[in-house]
């Protein structure tokens, strides 16, 4: 049997992860006070693991997902010295949990890896078991990431003959997952290689992923970034300074069909328009065989404040209507290669993913 | 000879002007303060006047033109009592003025226009003509605006067999213009004539034109309004919500390309992968005959503290690099109608430019 520090996670020092499992606690990077302050927030229970995601304290797919699997062992434990039937509360808890964001499929992944493992362990023992699994997700997704940040750079490298500039949106880095990041691990892998040697930053409203969290990530590695308005990318497209489009997933449907940040499709239109190339990056559990196209994934629509208001202060008439869906959805046939760490897909379809899925 | 009423100008009641001429001084309507607040500001002089174009108190093409033209009354009242040589200084007073702003060929157009006076006007009267002009400009504009409003509407309704919804982008308003607003002119009209039933607003970053000014200004017209951030603008295309893209222009080349606020020209190219049509709705003054091509058209680059911070907090990295562009230049070929209170041009090219604007 395997033996589990309950104690603290080790994702090697050299890389940033905003989840650490430290003292029997989860910690989170609180990613809403970046880059202004670094702060670190404490969660015992899992009512503060569910608020923290739906507040945006921990966004980005793939770290919603890991989340979830340590908010289930914090769930565990509040339950373990309860009197009557803590399993059934257990799973109503997890259902709780898997519907706290709606659109990415890391969450209710995580949550469906947790009640396999109920379904195959003892309450006794459960308790170690879902820790042991937590942490085995969260260090899969890291080597995930150095995974597909090789992939990715070679496909940036094929056919390059010297270092090009690219595109990326919302956040995808370190902060977005267990570490490394997806799209912003291609985009450091490949700045390491020497393939890229520019990169720019949508800000992404209304959130501001790029501006605050992207933008951060990459001056403290050192790697060469330039922030602009998210209207501001078509230009740079226009004016011929960008080879790649390359962004992250929260959901990928059996058609090859994403799911990402507000912005993404467009992004996807302008680079074909363009002749720009347009690269997703995302791990297999970002994968919803289930759905066999994008029209189908449910859309999250988010507070109206994220549009009318900004640092407290009020930047459009109160009462103004709004429009503010988190994602949408671009079709595989604008996609040039979709990066995962059981394989890259070029042209993405149907068939092409139920290959490389088949077990999904 | 005209009688000038020097003390105060008309425009009629019922619309706003952000300019106005009151008690021998220019009254601007402070747009960094909308919509928390509505600020007049009094400009005495002409410093005062280039300090409000430089810092955007007053912003969009026509409106800058008109609030030159007024600049020019004040500079020459504070010369008027000079001893040496004042016309000499007020040249060299205009040359500054019309140096403000570098897009918008308004400006540059109102300033020619005090100068063409100078040159027919002896020193004594200059005073009285350049208030005449610069109301001249100012209630021209205002006629221009409700012109267009007519022939755009007019478009609008051609072949549309019910009310539809518009996209668009900035502020091109009352707040923008002498009064009541170009590409949002021709909305006001269409919507008072039953031919549209939404309008969609960009917000605009990074100054958000389009929450704090559009939004408020047709909330005050009690016209149906729906904001959202820029990047979502692909999504309402690709949902079918969107008939028509409806912009301004801060200058129009001799082959029809424009100029416009950043993020125009994505949008452009959205609409036509969409099937959605793209209208451009701008003043004879704002077409620049003298350049060929778009590509021709200086684009301002504003302060990255734009992108930095805002209500005086950060939100990105303090020190991280930047790319501003004010403008984008969308190429006529993208553009299905242009329509200036000369007339309509759809499809626009050089030949049909020259023929509507020959003599200019």
């Amino acid at each position: 049997m395997q033996t589990i520090d309950t104690k603290n996670n080790t994702v090697p020092d050299d890389i940033l992860s905003p989840i650490k499992w430290r003292d029997d606690s989860l910690q989170l990077l609180d990613q809403r006070a970046l880059p202004t302050s670094e702060r670190w927030v404490t969660c015992r229970s899992l009512e503060e693991v569910i608020r923290a995601i739906q507040s945006m304290m921990v966004r980005g797919a793939p770290a919603i997902g890991i989340t979830a699997a340590y908010g289930a062992v914090l769930a565990y434990r509040e339950l373990a010295d309860s009197r009557q039937a803590p399993a059934d509360q257990f799973l109503s808890q997890m259902a709780q949990l898997a519907g706290a964001r709606p659109t990415a499929v890391n969450l209710g992944w995580a949550v469906k890896e947790v009640l396999n493992l109920v379904d195959q362990t003892d309450w006794q023992s459960l308790g170690d078991a879902l820790l042991a699994l937590a942490k085995k997700i969260h260090q899969d997704d890291l080597a995930a990431n150095l995974a597909m940040g090789e992939s990715g750079a070679t496909v940036l490298a094929q056919g390059a003959s010297r270092p090009g500039a690219v595109l990326t949106h919302c956040n995808t880095g370190s902060l977005a997952t267990g570490g490394y990041g997806t799209a912003l691990g291609v985009i450091r892998t490949a700045w390491k290689k020497g393939v890229i040697d520019q990169v720019y930053a949508d800000e992404t409203r209304p959130w501001l992923q790029g501006a605050r969290l992207t933008a951060w990530e990459l001056q403290r590695d050192g790697i060469p970034v330039v922030l602009n308005a998210d209207a501001a990318a078509s230009w740079l497209m226009a004016k011929g300074r960008i080879q790649w489009v390359i962004v992250g997933a929260d959901r990928i449907a059996a058609n090859g069909d994403v799911a990402n940040k507000i912005g993404t499709y467009g992004l996807a239109v302008l680079a074909r328009h363009h002749g720009v190339r347009f690269m997703v990056v995302a791990p297999q559990s970002t994968v919803d065989m289930s759905l066999p196209a994008g029209d189908e994934i449910e859309i999250e629509q988010r507070s109206r404040d994220e549009l009318l208001s900004m640092a407290g202060q009020a930047i459009a008439p109160e009462n103004v209507d709004v429009f503010n869906p988190v994602f949408d959805v671009t079709p595989a046939a604008l996609i040039d290669v979709i990066v995962t760490e059981k394989g890259v897909i070029h042209q993405p379809d149907a068939s092409k993913m139920s290959s490389l899925f088949a077990n999904e």
